[in-house]
């Protein structure tokens, strides 16, 4: 029973038993796992807060382990029905879709799936599991697992409640993410009472007998904490998620993204000199195989924003050349946040006289003057879930055995209830400081102010 | 500059400087103030909450230390027009008012006030402050500074502010409690990011020029910590101070006091043996020169409880016996909640034959079937305040100097908007555990479901 | 699988399981144990340390789950050799004594031990574990675990290891006090790395086949872990438990017992009022029947000094009522640390000389003129333990379940080597601050610079 | 006096005044400093610890804070004897020459500089200051500070204390690395008690008048917070920096680069592609200039390591590109700890008769058969540090203005002492797994066990 332990600082430290989470172990020191140390959580976002160091890498064990939490909290309170083998090899499910469920991601995550949009990350898991070449792949085939992870992914695998661990409302996932973005930005909102939600999670029906056990809270006793929770997250993405330094960041990079596609597409040129990944990725426009795809991550592109920005001039596209440097010395674009009224004709007329300025001062609006809109439903309840298709998004409250309820339902939290009902959307435009006050100028109307 | 230094388990540690501060070292090691180390900050919370064992002692320290923290804020952040000589005396004015505006709590605090409740705690507070005799009065008369403080409590005192620090929803009471009280009990929602709310407390004015500067919080960057704030309180309220077994401990103690008064006005007699300050006590209802209110704390009843629950029969009366017994060694009443139909005239019906029913199995049910009413608005908005007269409850929104508006306002924040319109109701009963079933089956139409 | 959760200052949430546990949360409600909510932990050290305030009783809880999550992490690490219901047993009796452990301790501790030398509290937790109308003696009897709980204690309870959980360098009481009680004085040395030392506990031998397993750490990987620990002990006992006014209170509190005493000796008169509790352990000189012992507690004692200190001339010894007032205002005695040179005749004479002074200024020098002697081996290693017959404190590195050296050892850890070969002795005279420039010009030659 | 906020994970936020620490936040958002991002603090040690993530850059601006945190402490504290414009400009330098002080750091920090060892990263740092056309360069000039800087660094700016804040035991430095690696890496050893220390920060003097005031600790009330600081960082030291994991990595990252430089050497090829800056590195040897020094970094080393492990056969050195692969997968060398006899002829016959085994399996010894010695001084004293000539070592205890004896010295604190005596030399060989067994074999009587 000996384990292997990885010191975290989330977690203190997090064990993996040597005998029963073997393929944990394995899978971790695989080349597409070990990738992962190289794509930031949060992307830009380190810009604005610069402790945000922490990658998809460190973040994936953390999920690994929390859904090892959760499993064995369910466990030690009676609530799995299966035994033995069988057990053993839910469990096991369970941890390694945790492990892998980032494991698609490209560099800056969202942001590349912006600019090359063919697939989305979860796709790209998919594909890297299935590669038959990949040692991912030859890990999961040996032990069968494959279409057991993938299936976990896709809602088909049974019982049902280990797709609940690694997305919903209160998955392995969000557990650890809160906690560690909150600890590495240095933003206490996402603390919350883990200890205590671990307790008190049950697997519960809602509906009749054939029903299948869902993950859910003890009604009774996590009520708050799980209250908590939601409310820790609401306010994390007020105030880290859609920061607007935050934002600018992210638009940053997303722009000299589009502008290495636009100006190979306008010119038929490669920036001098380009990596061969990043060459493959500007000609198939993200229609890469999987190896080549994995070769791409965030040090590629950062590394190369920095060459570019040094290179002389000639060398590399201008506009491209000028964005990353402007990454690079970390002079982000300003933001101004607008009111609800750019729907009005108004606006964009003024938008349009706008991109003329901008162009006359030699700054063409396609990547100078960015529209961001951070709009968020953070707590969508069951009808809106069931009526998108999206996963259940909402916490069902267990009374022995049963859902009684949800936490989004009216009546039950007030707090929870008035986000509900409170889709906030952040709208900005993002431009460099030169042009502040011809921004300011010309939407004095429709600036609102920024709280933070 | 030489300071002393008190090692505190929340702040790390509360530093006074020996000169500018030298009254608050003194004030500390009168007799008075450290009469607040026999005073639990919880009451009776510590037999739910086994860590609650801190007094109003740790915590009016604590107080003091934000006041001071608070105030240098404020200077560091330019908002303090006051200068020189003027400024020291503010300051030491604010720290002092803080320090002790706990001073007058009587035993179990706002129990003790319901038994003998011909005063409050600050009219106590006031009378110790203002007694010649006293080594608090005599500090603060020489330095000249007993209506200053007590100006401040009664919001007289000038500049304004000044009692916003003492009492206010950003007052240096709260941001200590609740830190305190989150950390003794082992519950994290009252944490908060208290750096980031200190860095962001500005001066400003609502109206005109004339109009007075009040405390409040940068509209810009302080509002998310003001809302995690807010909302910290509201669970705190609804998870620890209005929890069902706090709520029983506080109604057995009361009981068991209103017991003691009521038996001596049956019989005219003391428990036997009964300290002299207690018999003082029940003799004149309350109505105690200073001096001995002084004597009165939690101990002192705790111990007399603990002799009386062991006494031999005919020397205490049989149903304070009973009570002293079942709070020493913690056998708590048990509860049930309450739906809101208690108005209805079957409620009464019900209870009335309940009272029947716990008099045939020897419970008296004045002191065995206790109605509980955690009724709380957890966030008043100004209008309520003004219409009420107490002190504003609001905090405001400062940008350049100007309120220009507050955070329970619609449409602020929707988090605080959905707990300002909603004053929950905690209506509960509480009786002894052999009446249970009884009670249960009474009042079945009644009882709502407990949630945690 | 139901459990109790109880919330916690230092572990966040202690739980027992409602089945398997039962008795552990039975004796929780005793009158026996409920009594430790009146015996603070750090007897009067909260006169130094303001946060202080924690009791026998949380800390009791702290110990009995300690226990338990080490047995549980010697059980996950397939140290545990019995099975099924033997097992079973075994592991409740390790909680049951650790929850019990300090049971028999009277007010203030090892204070009332010295001055009512008749018994240690080791016997005291004996003699009502065993008392037959007791609620903890009977819900024992009726489990069957009297014998074996006393058997712990007395290390003739087979599994050895179980009184090595209980008592022992790692034992779980030390595991508890010291984060306890760091956390509580704000002195932030006693944290220590405590899931590590979880994991990397093991049973191990020392000698042949037919040696008992032992407690012991992972020589390979617990080896910093346990370092850490007993490091942060030798500084919490530097900084906490011998600092000088921790001990000016301690003595104060001693000679305060010691003059009641005394003064009823000289006099036969018993201070007026004096509780009837109190009145029988004078005239007992703690020669108690258990019943009563059991009502003694520091609230007790900390009322009736309140008391005394302010009764009127005559009604207290003077002697008795002036330390009274001092201890109810905080008004500590001063200290000097004298140097080693306190053997030599001349340091005699210089007290000889110091009693008189006092004697004239009115201080009777028995309770005015203390010697304090916080003498101290901060790390025993098995040698000095085998010779002296106490329990071993060194601690054993086991590899492969042998125990192949242990930290004390020359050689080992030159860390710990260095505070084993130093018995640092601090010896200080204490006294009321009126005498300061008195002692200190008369003791000049012997007074040492104290450090902290 | 508004200021700018960085939220931080170890320092909850870092701000910085917008008038008087204005240089501050502009060398902040310079190209050189940002370049910091793009180096982690710990070098290779995040493939043992994944969560050590965190950057020169974070560290750096801990750095600077934890200046301006003792710089303002000693001014609180009454310390610091100049007034006005002095102070001010002293202070501003304090700062800025704590903020800076890494800023020379190449690509793996001393790894780099064992490979191309021409210059420490302190001569860089100088260059860098100096450079006229860099960012750094000009800000500083235009401040007049380029002198003072370089002076605080070379010990030769006046107060000399300013050098001591950013160089010696007690530095900022050190203050912020402790802290942040130990809170990174997820190793608890390095807390220690940062606000007593800063409260008892003291300028003193050890000698005459004529001798200069230099950073101690208060010798009565700072002590143990000294002691434990010591003894944190020593434990730091044994855990994480040489625990042979973090070894392995640093010695395969070494080894990696060393083939870079002798594969060219032996081939006059370089790897296929390769960018700029690296060719100009290695045709240099490290000989750069400083603006191409300014643009290797971790990254561009980590991205290219991962484009020659999946290189093309013949593209790439085999040995490198092998090396290479290793590193990206984190397949690191396995390590045995050697005894003290390495000395012995008999040793060095077994590393030749290693080094043909080796070579015959196809592992060129010079690479694959590493000696990684992580010898350390933990506590050198005065003396040590006066015959060395480096910066002194050693912390003052201050005493009313004079430094009246040191950390070290002989009697002052047995654990202090311990270490300094025990220079702990850990000598181990790194290698690949697969010769695991044969250097078992050949080297049984060398290797001593690893203790963590």
């Amino acid at each position: 029973m000996a384990s292997k332990y990885l010191r975290d600082p989330v977690h203190g430290s997090i064990g993996f038993d040597k005998d029963r989470e073997k393929l944990v172990i394995d899978l971790i020191n695989t080349r597409e796992f070990q990738r992962l140390r190289r794509i930031r959580q949060l992307g830009a976002l380190f810009l604005t807060f610069h402790g945000a160091e922490h990658t998809r890498f460190t973040h994936s064990l953390g999920v690994a382990y929390m859904a090892r939490r959760i499993f064995d909290a369910l466990l030690a309170a009676g609530q799995v029905q299966q035994k033995g083998r069988a057990l053993e090899r839910t469990r096991l499910v369970a941890i390694v879709a945790a492990l892998l469920h980032d494991l698609g991601h490209g560099p800056f995550s969202h942001l590349y799936e912006k600019v090359f949009n063919d697939r989305r990350h979860e796709e790209w898991t998919g594909l890297i599991i299935r590669q038959a070449r990949g040692e991912v792949g030859r890990l999961l085939r040996r032990a069968g697992l494959v279409e057991e992870v993938l299936g976990v992914y896709g809602r088909t695998y049974r019982p049902a409640f280990v797709s609940d661990l690694v997305s919903s409302q209160l998955d392995a996932d969000r557990l650890d993410y809160l906690l560690r973005d909150s600890f590495m930005t240095g933003v206490a909102y996402g603390k919350y009472d883990l200890e205590w939600i671990l307790t008190n999670l049950r697997l519960a029906r809602r509906g009749g007998r054939d029903a299948e056990l869902r993950l859910a809270i003890n009604g009774l006793k996590g009520y708050h904490a799980a209250e908590q929770f939601v409310i820790g997250r609401y306010l994390m993405y007020q105030q880290v998620y859609y920061h607007k330094t935050s934002r600018s960041a992210e638009q940053m990079i997303r722009t000299a993204l589009q502008r290495l596609v636009d100006a190979h597409g306008e010119t038929g040129r490669f920036p001098d000199p380009c990596p061969a990944s990043i060459r493959r990725l500007i000609e198939t426009r993200g229609n890469l195989p999987v190896e080549d795809y994995l070769r791409l991550d965030d040090w590629l592109f950062l590394s190369a924003f920095q060459e570019w920005a040094l290179s002389p001039q000639g060398k590399v596209d201008p506009i491209l050349r000028d964005l990353c440097d402007r990454i690079t010395r970390r002079h982000l674009f300003k933001t101004v946040r607008l009111t609800a009224d750019t729907r009005h004709k108004a606006f964009g007329q003024a938008i349009e006289e706008l991109n003329g300025q901008f162009r006359r001062k030699g700054f063409d609006p396609r990547y100078y003057l960015l529209e961001d809109d951070a709009s968020d439903l953070p707590y969508r309840d069951l009808a809106y879930s069931d009526r998108m298709g999206t996963a259940p998004e909402d916490i069902g409250l267990a009374v022995r055995g049963r859902i009684v309820g949800y936490m989004s339902e009216r009546g039950i939290s007030p707090l929870i209830d008035s986000i509900r009902n409170e889709p906030r959307k952040l709208q900005r435009l993002c431009f460099p400081s030169a042009m502040r006050s011809t921004v300011e100028r010309r939407l004095r109307a429709f600036i609102a102010s920024e709280r933070q």
